[in-house]
This record gives C-alpha cells, sequence and structure tokens, in this order.
C-alpha cells in the first residue's frame, strides 16, 4: 500500500532535502533588539536590567509583562511514542518537538522551548516541571506513550496553574471533532444518531472517545489490539475500564469486523489495516477517516469506492486531519486569555471553529481548511479565549 | 557618592526607556526556516521529520547535527543572587536571564533559553538539569549565591559530560585577569611580585583568587565582612578554609585597612566602601579595579588622585570589567570544540585572548576591549577552543 500512495504523493520531499531541513537544528533564539550600542546593553542587560528584575522582586505580577515566560510554550516530551517510531528516546524526539516550536511561532506568533527529558517516570517528570514553573507559561506535553500520558496529564494540570495540553490526545480529537461536523454537514446528518467506531485506544483514541461523547455521538465503540472493548475484558487499563462503561451502547462483542457492521463512522488512529470488505458492511455512505501515519489503515481511493468523504492525516490528499489546525490557536487562545487550565469547553470551542472556518468552502474533499490556512488559528484562539471566559478560568 | 556618579553617566538611560526595552520580554524564538507552502510542512514537521528522529534512533551522534541542542546554552538560575539585588527569585531573575541569552546570540551567534528554577536546593538543582540534559549543550549556571554555587557548579560539572560555567565566578576572575594583565602591560610590571587585595569573598573573589593565583600572581589576600582571610579564623566556610591556606603569604590579621597598607593592587568585589585615605597607604601608583555595581567602592575619580589605571564594572567609565567579555566566546569556543568540560586552562586562554585585544591600543584607560568589540568573541572562542584541544577534553 506504501508504494500506492507515494505514486499519489504531490509534495514530494526527498531524503536529502529533508535531512538539510535540519542540519543544526530548526530554531533560532534571538534578542527583540539588536545590542549594538553601549545603550543596548544598558537597557537590556546591566545597570537597566536590575530595575526590571527589582521590580518584579517588588511585584510578582509584572513577571507577565516584562519577561516572555508568561506566553511561553514549553513543548515536553519524554520520547516515548515519537510519531509512529514508538520510544526511541528524547533525544530523537528533538526534531518532532523543534518542528511544534516551529509551527507555534508561524501559525501562532508564540514563542516555545523543546524540553525533552531523560526520565519516563511520571513523577519526575511532574515535579521538573513544577521547578521550572517560573520559566514558562504553558505546557504542550507530546508523543507521550499511553497509559501513562493520561496520568501525567492529569498530574501535570494538577500541579500548575497555567495551561497544560497533550496534544497528542486532545490536538488530534478537536481536528477529528471538527472533521466529523464537516462530514456531517456534507452528508446533512446529526452525530446524536451515529455511530463510530474507533480503532486504536491509545492516547489519541481515548481523548477522540471523550471529545466526540461531549460534542453529543449517540455511540462510540472502541477497538484496541485485543478486540472490542466493553466491561470486563480482559487486558483493560484503567482508563479503558472507564470508557468500556460509557461507550460501545450496543455490547459488541469481537473485533474490528464485528464493530464496523453497520457503523456510520470509521476513526482509524492505529495502524491496524482495513480491508476492504469491511467497508462494505459498514452503514450506507460511511464516514472514513483513516488517520494512521504514513500509511492510512485503508487507501483513501479505495475507501472512495464506499464513502464520499474520506480522511488522513496525510498532506497529499484532500481532508487532512493534522493536529496544526488546532494546538497553535489552542494555547494562544488560552495564553490570550490569561486561562489557568484548559476546560472541556474550550476544547469543543476549538472544534467549533475549525468547522467553521472549512464551512464557507464547504464539500466532500475540504471538511477541514488547509493545515496553512492563515484564519484557522486566530479563530481557533478567539473561541478558545471566549470559552475560557465563559467556564470562568480566567486570571 | 551615587549621586557623583550619576552626574558622570555618559549613557543616560530613562526608567521608561529600560522598562520599555522589557515589555514582553526580550527573546523570541523563530523558526530557520518558514513554513508557509504544504513542502515547508512536510519537511520540518510530518511526514519528513520521522526520517530525522528515526536517524537519530539509530545512531545517537547524529543528534548533534540535525537538532539545535548540541550547541544550545541553557542559561540557569534559581535567583538567589542577582545582580547585587540578592535573593529575589527566579522569576525576578528572568530579565537576567533573557539578557545574557540576548547577548550569547549578539556576541556568540550561540542560541541559549533561559530555565530559571523554583528550587535552591542544590541537589534538585543537579537533578533537574541531568533530566534535562538531551534538550542542551552546555550549561551557563548564573546569579547563583555563595558558598552554595561552588558545590552547586562542581556536581553539575561532575554529572554533566558538556560545557558548564558558573558565570558570576569564572566569568569575573576571567576579565579581571585580563584586566590585569592589561594594568600591569601599561605599567610595565610583573603579576609574580604584586601582592593583591580581593575585598569580598563570595563567587568572584574566589574564583578571582584561583585564577589569579592560578596565574601566578605573588600573593592574594582576601577580605571578607569579617575581615582577612587566615588560617584558623573564625565564620570560614569550607572554600574560605581552603582559600586561607595558601593566599595572604603575610600572615596579615585585620581588616581592609590592615590589607592594602603597602598593597599593589586593590580588587573591589563587593559593596563595602573604601575611603579615600586607604588608598594613600597603598603602594606607589596602586592599581585600582572597583568593580561594585552600581556604586564603585570609591569612585574612580577620587581613586585617579592615586592611581594611574582604575577601572569599575560600569559602562560609564573608561575600562569596564564587564563578564560579556568572557562568557560568550568561552561558550562558543568550548561547543566548536565539542568540548566536554571547560579547564583551567580554557579560563587562562580566555584572559590572554581578551588581553590581546586590548593590547593594540593599549593606555591607562584601555586596559579591557569594549563590550562591544566585536573582535573579543571570536578571538576569545578560538583561544578557548585550542585550548581544549591542548588539553585533551574534546570529544
Amino acid at each position: 500500500m506504501n508504494d500506492q500512495v507515494s505514486q499519489d504523493t504531490a509534495v514530494e520531499v526527498s531524503d536529502e532535502e529533508v535531512f538539510a531541513g535540519h542540519e543544526g537544528g530548526k530554531l533560532s533564539v534571538t534578542s527583540n533588539t539588536p545590542i549594538s550600542h553601549a545603550r543596548d546593553l544598558s537597557i537590556a542587560y546591566t545597570p537597566g536590567v536590575a530595575k526590571v528584575s527589582r521590580a518584579i522582586a517588588e511585584d510578582a505580577a509584572l513577571a507577565a509583562r516584562y519577561t516572555w515566560a508568561d506566553r511561553l510554550v514549553a513543548v515536553v516530551s519524554d520520547g516515548t511514542a515519537v510519531l509512529g517510531l514508538g520510544d526511541i528516546g528524547a533525544s530523537a524526539s528533538l526534531p518532532v518537538m523543534e518542528g511544534k516550536a516551529a509551527l507555534f511561532k508561524s501559525f501562532a506568533g508564540l514563542n516555545s522551548i523543546p524540553l525533552v527529558l531523560d526520565t519516563t517516570d511520571v513523577d519526575e517528570i511532574v515535579e521538573t516541571l513544577v521547578r521550572l514553573r517560573p520559566s514558562f507559561g504553558a505546557v504542550n506535553l507530546e508523543d507521550i506513550s499511553a497509559p501513562r500520558c493520561f496520568e501525567l496529564e492529569e498530574k501535570v494540570k494538577q500541579a500548575l496553574d497555567c495551561p497544560v495540553m497533550h496534544d497528542d490526545q486532545h490536538g488530534t480529537a478537536i481536528v477529528v471533532l471538527a472533521a466529523l461536523r464537516g462530514a456531517n454537514m456534507v452528508l446533512d446528518r446529526a452525530v446524536a444518531d451515529q455511530r463510530v467506531v474507533i480503532s486504536g485506544a491509545g492516547a489519541a483514541g481515548v481523548a477522540c472517545a471523550r471529545i466526540l461523547q461531549a460534542a453529543g455521538v449517540g455511540d462510540v465503540t472502541l477497538v484496541d489490539s485485543k478486540g472490542i472493548i466493553y466491561p470486563g475484558r480482559a487486558g483493560l487499563n484503567p482508563i479503558k475500564e472507564q470508557l468500556a462503561e460509557t461507550t460501545n451502547r450496543e455490547g459488541l462483542r469481537g473485533g474490528i469486523a464485528e464493530a464496523l457492521a453497520g457503523a456510520d463512522v470509521f476513526l482509524g488512529l492505529s495502524c491496524a489495516t482495513i480491508e476492504e470488505s469491511l467497508l462494505a458492511t459498514m452503514a450506507g455512505d460511511p464516514i472514513v477517516f483513516a488517520l494512521s501515519n504514513p500509511d492510512p489503515e485503508v487507501h483513501p481511493h479505495v475507501a472512495a469506492r464506499y464513502a464520499t468523504v474520506v480522511a488522513t492525516g496525510r498532506s497529499d490528499f484532500p481532508n487532512q486531519i493534522n493536529n496544526v489546525l488546532a494546538f497553535p490557536g489552542v494555547f494562544r487562545g488560552a495564553l490570550d486569555a490569561g486561562a489557568r487550565t484548559i476546560t472541556e469547553n474550550m476544547k469543543l470551542a476549538a472544534a467549533d471553529a475549525i468547522a467553521s472556518v472549512a464551512a464557507d468552502a464547504l464539500a466532500p474533499d475540504h471538511i477541514v481548511p488547509s493545515p496553512l490556512d492563515p484564519r484557522v488559528a486566530p479563530e481557533v484562539a478567539a473561541a478558545v479565549a471566549k470559552a475560557a471566559e465563559v467556564d470562568g478560568v480566567t486570571a
């Protein structure tokens, strides 16, 4: 399938180009003002800086105004679940975190710094971030393996009075919800009546299940490597046990085949391939989101034989479901509002904002905006900031 | 004295200018390549970045080439000894660290990130840096109180296989040694015969004593708030006990007056004022370095009545002894050489390089280069890199 996909590739990028683009790293830290005269030195460094430090010592709230920390996002990883590559370690995860920081600046004008950690102990990671708290204003957790990521995010949120989000969970969930809204608008359907089957119950699968439930999707069924998730099944971690109670309304048993029969939406978030014959068993004109990267669970051309609306995670097919539609605007909105946390409503608002940007050119091959659409991040930021105000979580 | 100094101020900077220069912080993190097209996204982020992460996972040495970490300086403080302001906390220290990062980029082209810590426990700081090790390539410790700073630096050096330097100690010491070389060239004197009195035995005083001894200064005498340091004196911490054994060759007792009588060099590194009458008791035409900021221990115009060569830490008098002459080039040279540590010889080489830049225009009011002299950092970097090779500490 990989060969077939490659032939369709619109943006063909060679290994040489990729490695050349990473030479020396992808980020720079620069001074906002050049330091070329004695005057510049007197302002940015001694003796001037002493006045600013003294002012902050006397009124801690001034740090938000006179340092960069208040609007700085720490992009944090332990390298345990890097893209589809698995546990490759902190150092190997750094190119991804640098890329993330580049996107934060390009799409939302936010400064961010990659912090990759040589520990995978949840409590040590929390403790490290608590100690570094005066250095940043928000935390984007990234590429951290499930189910540790759930515990880690919860503990970091408890420990820090600032926006914290594990992007692999919620960034994906926000964009998936936006895409489902777009697909339903195209097909004139309502979420309440739909049965969504999620293949994969890792970070993204769990977060998607939760946001789809919060958005009112009628029935969500999760399938992991051991089959359909139901109460009492063997091999459930506490998170899956919890989800087993509220998902799979029909009490299905079995594997992906049993789950997909008659389902309205397939959401692929694992690398498990889906046979064409299974798509034929779904409800009429199903919605197919095959998001595994780089190889979708089912090739979009194959899916298109059964489905009007097909989405993938790839940039070389229509309807790319890419986290970059969410995270820059979510953090920008949360920081603009001075939010102390990121609430469920802020995530739902982000999904609505993404869907609304797509809405003016809605089509089967345009259920979400392009990741490069410059309207997205500002719209998401505005919606998220407003939701933060409504939820009363601003400073 | 403060009023008198202010009247002399060449570079007058208003509070308004200083605070305006800090609005929103002084740093930006930017992407080295703009991300405006699908192609840029494919290179810097998915799918391209996966190839780079996989390559590093297979060969860890590639992280040095394809991430920014290998040449990134972490500027680390716990805010316990910020400028002359004391223990004002991590958040209030951040403007200084941002300034430092701005100087690293401006003078040595190095990326750096401020990491300010909400703990003052030495072992917790070490542990935090160990966990963050894959994120950076060198550590500049800054504004950390004595005597904790000595233990901290030693432990961080032991724990990390990369250049580590507490700038308040060694940056100051390097520039003081360079200035003393310059002064001696002007006055045609040799260090071996000199008796240097250091007022202040904190981070800078201790490091200056050590580097002056390493450079062959005949006699160094330290004076702290309780008087001259000698073996067995009350109130000595372990570092001072150690220094008591190797300094104060004449076995002097008493205070600053007893120390200065007949001394060749006064090096002020505390805020203790020196009366004019004491200068009169020093050896003929003494060298006076009154480095306390913003108020020198003795006004340079007063010192000039007794001394041909006078230096301060201020930008508005000649002979400004400023760490910025040292730290950008020291770290640049260490990183250029792939040094795993910063040795004593590397510091001595840095001092020589600074002195050699001043040498071509040597004069009583030009014993060190201007902090803005663009030749300094490259010369220092080259000398430090060479010393690292000679010492065999490169990778």
